[in-house]
Formats: C-alpha cells, structure tokens, sequence
C-alpha cells in the first residue's frame, strides 16, 4: 500500500498541484538513484587505478555507500508505489552526458571528481528537498549527510598538491570543467522536469530570479570546496 | 581492548596452539575480507557489461554487498587487535592469481564466476570457521548466509542456455575451468597457511585423508551449483 504524499500547508491545492509535487518527488529520487549508480560506477573505475591498496579499500568502501543510497532511494519509491527504473529514466541522459564530459585523467581528477560533482548533486537534491514530504526529506537529508569520506579526498588532494605544486593549476582547471558540466546538467534537469522544478520553487510556481539565486548558491558552496582543497576557486 | 579469543575444550592446550588459532582466525578472516575485495572488483566490472539497466543494478546491488562483508570483517578484525592490511596480506597471490586465471568473456561468464567461485569459497570459509571463536563464527555464518542473489544468477544463466542451447558445453568447461583453478589456490592456501590449516583440520593437526575429504566435499558442493544451474558437472 503506497503511501500517500502529504502536501503541507494548503488544504486547498488543486488536485494537479498535488500530482505535480508527487511526480517532482519520485523525480528527485530518481535522479538520487541514477547519480548513486554513476557515481557507483566512477568510484568502482576509479578503485582500480588506487596507488595503494589501503586506498582501493577506502574507494570500495564509498562505492558501497554510493549502493546503500541507490538501495533506500529504492525502498522509498516502492513505498511510494513508484518503480526505480522508471523514475531513474528522464535522468539517464544528464547524468550519463556528464560522466561523458568529465572523465578523470588520474587518481587525483578522479578524487575531485566524487567530492565536487557528488557535494555540487547534494547541494541540488538539498535545494529540491525542501518541499518533499516529511519521510522522504529524513531519507535524503541522512543520505547528504554522508560525508564521512570527504576528509579522506581534501588529505590526498592536498597532499598531492604538496607533492608536486604544479597539479594546482590543472586541477583548479579541473573544478572549473566539472561544475560548468555540473551547471549545464542541472539546468538542463530543471528545465525538463516540471516537478522538479516546483519543488525547487516551491508552491508560489517558477520564478527567473529564484532560480538563478539557487545556482548561485550552488556554486558558492562549489567554490568552497574548492578553496578547502587548497585550490583557487 | 582486543577480544580474546576462546580456546574451546582444551584448558591444557599449550600457548603455541593458542597463538597458532589465533593466526588461524585472523587468516580466515583475512581471506574473506581479500576475497570479498576482489569479488567486488570483478562484480563492479561485470556490471558495466550488463545487457539492462535492471542487471546493472543488481550487479551493483551485490558488489555492494561484497563491500559491506568486507567492512564487518574489517570491524571483526579490529575487535581482535589485527590490521585489515596486513591480514589481507598472504591472501594477494591466490586471489590475484585466480582472477587472472578466470576472466569471464561475456555476462553468463561473469555470472558462472559469481555464483561458483564464492560459492566454492563460501564452502571453504565454513569448513574452516568450525573451529574459530563464536563471536568470529557467528560473523562468518552471517557473511555465508547472504546467497539472496543465487536465484538472479541461477535464473539467467539458465534462460541463457535455454536463449542459445550451444552456450551450455561451453558454459559446462567454464565451470569445470573455475573448480580447478579454485582448487588449486585452496590448496595452496591451505599448505601455506599452518594456522589456516590447524583451523581446518581441529585439533588433532594436519591428517592428508582428512584433507582429502575436506576437499571432496568442496568439490560435490560444486557440483551441485552446476546441475543448478543446468549444467552436466
């Protein structure tokens, strides 16, 4: 038995407000699943490349935490009544262009890779979460708050950076590509998912400036990280 | 405070066996957190290759899985004062040298490598764990008991044979390919490993029939997950 999404605050919302929150949900989760799975697959490559095997180990590790993420994302939409492969579909085509636009040259573009294109994803689903239904906002805000590996990628950047000073510039060229790619993607989903789209917005409908103040925050948080890696933003 | 580990039966056992069970158990669990490296590792390539998305996710789903069995024996390993690391050591050449040995060619390839290769050392983990501490017993029949992807395997290889009836000879010298290699670096463990092979044997030290048997019954085992699969051992 699904259940039912509750819709906060407005007794009176129309029936096809409601359908478009339910849909902008399950698009969220998709878009979850669908980023845990590529991300899944990155990690998996990149654990192959892993200078030591201490570090194959640490990559393994957030590939299995990229699956446990897929795998209650999963759960969720089944309660939900919705089907994890037809929620991850309206997504295969961003993510899989950015994966395309942005493949890791070595073992630091690769460590870059999952801390800022997975910190820029959280930062988007984190905006969408807000409007979601309470049980679903628990499950994603405990899925964001998974960081417990990102100590683990600012040591090896930082200490690869300390170890040949001349990487800064590129991977600093790096960040850049990845959150141009990151931005176009994004804006590419919120234009194409209505229901995203009002989450993003939330019930007062889509509004330019709203928007282009969300990436901004988006990409503040981006230049943050950057700057904790010890690079210029 | 590392546990200690219990020396069932024997209050007279001398110190030298003790630390010989003790070495024993951290082996064991060295061996499975190394395997479950490399199943991993194995699953996550296969799962680029996978014929559907649905496939994809379950390979990921199951690669997951090698990884969290890999963490709890790391966390068991700590409990008993070991490194991960350096228990995973005297495990590298068998394991490496069975993935070099046994590369799938295509999809029903790598599901056969799945289901009988941790299959075959599942069987032999258990044979071994008999006689381990019951904390250490208890974590192991748990890790052993995880088979919820048997049937996925089971069911494609078969609708595969059935797709394509041609595939089941080839299929069949896949299987006996991977028993013999599996074989082999069992055995090798078990002469190089004193501790391993007191584990496998109990108390009453090494005994070339019970050897053998041991072997037999890893070798039946086999069997049966072949005429499973159906498939002529």
């Amino acid at each position: 038995m699904p259940d039912v999404i509750e819709v906060p605050d407005e007794p009176a919302r129309s029936a096809a407000a409601g359908e478009e929150l339910r849909t902008g949900t399950v698009d969220l989760l998709g878009a979850i699943a669908y980023g845990a799975l590529t991300a899944y697959e990155r990690l998996a490559q990149d654990g192959a490349g892993a200078p030591t095997l201490a570090d194959k180990v640490t990559l393994a590790t957030m590939a299995g935490r990229q699956v446990d993420h897929l795998e209650r994302v999963r759960d969720r939409l089944g309660e939900l009544g919705a089907d994890l492969m037809e929620a991850m579909t309206p997504f295969h085509r961003a993510f899989d262009d950015f994966h395309a636009h942005t493949r890791p040259k070595d073992w630091l573009e690769g460590l870059m890779w999952v801390y800022v294109g997975s910190g820029f994803a959280d930062d988007f689903y984190a905006e969408v979460a807000t409007h979601v239904d309470p049980a679903t906002r628990a499950l994603v805000e405990e899925v964001l708050s998974d960081t417990r590996h990102d100590d683990f990628v600012v040591e090896h950047v930082r200490a690869g950076i300390e170890a040949d000073p001349r990487v800064a510039g590129r991977l600093a060229l790096w960040g850049r590509r990845l959150v141009g790619e990151a931005l176009s993607q994004a804006q590419r989903v919120a234009v194409d998912r209505a229901g995203l789209t009002t989450l993003l917005m939330g019930a007062e409908g889509v509004d330019v400036v709203a928007v282009s103040r969300t990436f901004s925050r988006l990409v503040e948080n981006h230049a943050a990280r950057l700057r904790r890696l010890g690079l210029q933003p």
